[in-house]
């Protein structure tokens, strides 16, 4: 059970960087909860709450990338209340980005370093997003 | 009882915030929950797993930082799976930080502002933490 919660939630992680990369909306809505109030946090900026407002970030941030890829380094799952009957799931993740302008030079991209979590809510049987915060990582900010 | 929660939701996190004040790790340390596993990402950094690794940085942090305040704003509790029978809480907060190197003088204060998104986990019938999650907020950030 506990295994293929964590898959489910992992496919719908997955869908979400999917989504982004491909400039996807329609993917990026299917993918969040509908009975709770989606939050948003994107790095360096101040939460955005509800649906509507949640997806129109998405499609502003889409429509201001050119190319984007995420490498998800360090994913994580760990559910809530506890393993055995989870009602919610809290993902932190690594997002490796590569970004640019276009695809046709290796100098037009620039690389990108963040942290997520990401917060999953069971509802009908299917795991939803409920929550997305990500925030950069300084470099050398290891001790 | 959704009021009875978000007050004592509310209660929790501030003790969070007035344990890193006061530099007291053993209040920070019984805020958090005991049966999941504690997840911390501070400002900047990679997340840290672990109750004993989350205590340890909290007392590197606090070792560190010579005076810091908090004034927190926009500070909003969801709960999960719903506010009816809710197992989980989802808070938002603007953390407004004054932070300096001792009191003597207004000069040497700086201030800093940063979003956190902290999520707590009901354990016999108290609200623990189970995540925090600080990340900078850009000046001028806002469109």
């Amino acid at each position: 059970m506990a295994d293929r919660n964590t898959e489910a939630v992992l496919a719908v992680n997955q869908a979400m960087y999917d989504a982004i990369e491909t400039g996807d909306i329609d993917l990026m809505n299917s993918l969040w909860a509908a009975r709770s109030e989606a939050i948003c946090i994107h790095p360096g900026a101040e939460p955005i709450r509800g649906g509507s407002q949640v997806s129109r970030s998405w499609a502003m941030l889409m429509a201001n990338v050119g190319y984007i890829q995420f490498f998800l380094t360090d994913v994580t799952v760990s559910f809530l209340p506890h393993a055995e009957r989870p009602q919610v799931a809290y993902l932190t993740c690594t997002e490796n980005m590569l970004s640019g302008e276009g695809v046709d030079s290796v100098e037009s991209f620039t690389g990108g370093k963040a942290v997520a979590s990401n917060v999953f809510v069971l509802e009908d049987e299917h795991w939803k997003l409920a929550a997305h915060h990500s925030s950069p990582v300084a470099v050398q900010e290891e001790q």
